[in-house]
């Protein structure tokens, strides 16, 4: 899938993320990295709303595991489980999300969701802004298989 | 602060709450209760955007530390530190986040704030949907104050 393709599949789907203006930087085998823009996301402080920095690490891991699900032609439904942020430094301008699919963990979840038709994988992305890591996002994502 | 004027205050100075459409359900002496409709806030399965739950909790917990410092007329900034949604079920219908300010925690965070100038609260919030717990959401917060 062209970054283009994926930013028009979430843009389409996903109202907050269009309304976040989420764009995507890049896609490549096992990664993905994902940019919003300060103006829609911001705070009554002037930097970047903590909800538009959660959401947008989400959006990438969410992305790089539906890429390869994608790619592999496995038909699932993925659905966050339980998410964690961690929030180090304000955001004064674009964010950058960047998740990678850690190859150690595929074949592993790629078995059990064909066995047991759901499997579970965590998932992790890094924020930067500039060249500063400005928060750090983990989730744990859930895969049911649709028959 | 009113209900209205909550909403108001939100949706001026946060657009992606304007964009959920949050309203503001209730608020009272250490509660706030937040909703959000499903339409801008779907995703591809047809419920809820894990991102919208994750953020209705996260402005739920906000608003309820904002709106004891606007009472107690303390000029402080209130930022996230650390935020953690668990997501219980799906959603199919309006989502209400509903927080509560301990009161055993407020004298202690308010002496601290005073004297050091910075101070932290762990809040949660619960969200529902009809009569379902669907998702809790649990975070720290700081509040800096401004001289």
């Amino acid at each position: 899938m062209t970054p283009d393709a994926l930013a028009h599949y979430l843009h389409q789907t996903i109202p907050l993320a269009r309304a976040m203006a989420v764009e995507v930087g890049e896609v490549s085998d096992g990664m993905v990295a994902l940019r919003a823009p300060l103006p829609p996301n911001l705070n009554m402080h002037g930097t970047m709303f903590g909800g538009s920095i959660a959401t947008l690490g989400l959006l990438a891991c969410w992305s790089v595991l539906h890429l390869r699900l994608v790619d592999q032609d496995i038909a699932a439904q993925l659905v966050v489980h339980r998410s964690e942020t961690e929030f180090l430094r304000p955001v004064a301008g674009i964010a950058e999300a960047r998740a990678h699919l850690a190859p150690a963990l595929w074949p592993d979840f790629a078995t059990t969701l064909r066995r047991r038709g759901r499997a579970r994988m965590a998932l992790t992305s890094e924020m930067r802004s500039g060249d500063q890591l400005v928060a750090r996002f983990s989730g744990q994502f859930v895969a049911l298989a649709e028959i």
